[in-house]
């Protein structure tokens, strides 16, 4: 299914031609901060401004705001509607060239904002070579995978008000943490500062309370995809997790991709399952083929260090949002679902610096150096590839603390 | 510290006179679903519509929408602000009366309406008497208590999305569970659904990402408490939170009352915490008094089972506010944060089911009944005062599913 390439300048080959099609929310460098929220489209290294480019279609009322919600809530007839109208008016240079033109940005002039709102955000657990290494490091004397892992894909809520888009600086965050030989907790900055490279799934149309989403309906509640690393101070979490979960070890920072890659997008791209046994319960089934074939990237400071293959993971997406959901709760608009943690089953596919350093003892080497977790002025970008595809890459750098948090003791400064 | 009594009608020791005067969003009940939502303050068994009753104030611009939120962001300056004028025309007869009295509308003309767009909902576990009791049901053969509870606050991040208001029926959930000796586990209806009684704190002011908060600042942060029931079903919750928390067993739906009692409003409640062993680290020490005197009453079917009292509670809210930011996570206006279960030290003073049954091995008695968990058709109100302030009540109905959720397990009908 070859689309004809664009007629914009330096789309072939981009990863960013006319069967991708990502869209995000930019303003305009020159107009600074205050610069007007806009709907864009990427094509090549260019950005179509949506809502100056269209004319008279039915869906131009939900692209004229600062955010893709009203897009996503018009649902999966809509997404195609105006991404047929995309593809047409990309290819076509005689009618509508000229016209959309002048409305192409060059993404050198743009600042690009978090896509949409984040309503609830929920972290999976969908990778059988990071539950089992995670296992293996925390519970070395167990059997590494809990009883429920191979049944149910095990999940929690991370925190919504958090989630920043990519480019945004992560500020080293403090805690309380403990280590094992600690006699006594102690509150400081954490030095144990981890990325998690995982694929996360933007939800569009919303689902009623009461009501589950069967895994056939996957692709009408999905509106697309982002990359996202979950950055995660694991001495924080280690102390913090039992019996509740991941809570401040993650809340302080979930960065995304400014692109949400359509699904539609990503069609080539579905490959099946690589197997469940046991075979799961009926409301995780799912037609096959249920997966997504995405080559991640870890890169630190310039030098890719991992290669975690999204293709190997284990509960595929269309199985997180039917478990999500077989309870009865709703979805809404914006609502964030992630893989979890991507790793393949050899050391260098792993999407986690845990994994990578096994724990933080055997060092892992970054420009002749001796790496375990991240140092302040680290900069890290997660990218995928799903064939012609680019997936927005998620790029941060980790900040000193540019004012210590202050913390009032009794009415006084401590 | 007495106010006067106000003019309206029947408020003069109803739980909502004048020191009191809480916030809520409602519709008229005459005008049907569709009927425009407005921001009504509780006096008596009357609703002020505020932005009908107010004129030249500086604040009116706040309150003119269908939700709290723009009041609460507003700030504490202006919450103040709004109290004393507030408190000035609902007491003094002669000037303002004429012209408000024409806005009271009666309770039972009203629908009232989810106060708050809700940001993120985080869910504390404060009580050293329900960790205990759950520790012991769980772990019967360790510590109830695991070694970090004494030193933080544990929490953990719960669904926004499927936050309700008081009144709204709660359908019985169904999911994926597997008692200890079931060969494998199974989904359908879950047969151990439980209430947990709480008291949440709603955030008005919001913070910026990477910013603690100190506890001294708690009172220009939080816009006010609500009442809250945490339905768990706890058979989805035993075989789905190992690693990493409860998950669907509490997402499918928390009511919260409708009424929003103002944080000054308890000011006259305020106690200090029950003592901490050992002290907590600097960024979790706090000036007292930073506990509240409320009275919790969990009632079913018209009979009152138990009465937690919140004073016990280990962790104070401004310890768990703190606690929540120590790690830059920023809030935003509509963040809300409750207590976990409130149990006091006696069976009769337990917040939840799983308790007052001793894991539903020790039945206790309704109306002549042996009970467990609930049932369909069971209507549970929560109920809590503090002096002469009733908070607003939480009340919920249980339902057995209207429509058993339909799953397609390839393509077809199961």
């Amino acid at each position: 299914m070859s689309t004809p390439a664009s007629w914009v300048p330096g789309s072939r080959g981009s990863g960013y031609d006319v069967d991708h099609l990502p869209y995000g929310v930019f303003g305009l460098r020159a107009e600074g901060p205050a610069s007007r929220r806009r709907i864009g489209v990427r094509i090549g290294d260019h950005v179509l401004d949506l809502a100056a480019a269209v004319r008279h279609e039915r869906w131009a009322g939900h692209v004229g705001g600062g955010t893709l919600n009203p897009l996503m809530a018009a649902g999966r007839a809509t997404w195609d509607e105006v991404r047929r109208w995309l593809q047409a008016t990309l290819v076509d240079h005689d009618s509508a060239a000229q016209h959309v033109s002048e409305h192409l940005v060059r993404l050198e002039d743009v600042v690009l904002h978090l896509p949409f709102d984040v309503a609830d955000y929920v972290d999976f657990y969908c990778s059988l070579d990071h539950a089992s290494n995670v296992g293996r490091l925390f519970r070395p004397d167990a059997e590494p995978l809990l009883p429920n892992w191979r049944h149910l894909p095990v999940a929690y809520h991370g925190r919504a008000g958090t989630v920043v888009v990519s480019g945004t600086d992560v500020v080293r965050p403090t805690g309380q943490r403990k280590a094992p030989d600690d006699p006594a907790p102690s509150y400081g900055l954490s030095t144990r500062l981890d990325v998690e490279a995982e694929v996360g799934f933007v939800v569009g149309t919303p689902s009623r309370l009461g009501e589950a989403v069967p895994t056939s309906a996957f692709a009408d509640h999905v509106f697309g995809v982002v990359l996202l690393n979950d950055w995660s101070a694991r001495d924080i979490q280690a102390w913090e997790y039992v019996p509740l979960g991941p809570f401040l070890g993650k809340s302080f920072a979930t960065s995304v991709s400014a692109w949400v890659t359509p699904l539609a997008a990503l069609e080539p791209a579905r490959v099946p399952l690589p197997g469940q046994d046991p075979p799961p319960l009926p409301y995780l089934q799912v037609e096959e083929p249920a997966g997504y074939d995405l080559a991640l990237e870890v890169e630190v400071d310039g030098e890719v260090v991992s290669r975690p293959p999204y293709r190997t993971t284990y509960w595929g997406p269309a199985q997180m949002l039917a478990h999500l959901t077989s309870n009865g709760a709703s979805l809404r608009t914006g609502d964030l679902f992630a893989s979890g943690t991507v790793s393949g089953p050899e050391r260098e596919q792993v999407g986690s610096f845990l994994e990578l350093s096994w724990g933080g003892r055997e060092p892992w080497s970054l420009g002749g150096e001796e790496r375990t977790f991240l140092r302040d002025g680290d900069e890290v970008v997660l990218r995928a590839r799903a064939g012609t595809v680019s997936l927005g890459e998620v790029r941060g750098r980790i900040l000193p603390p540019a004012s210590r948090p202050r913390f009032v003791e009794f009415g006084k400064e401590s």
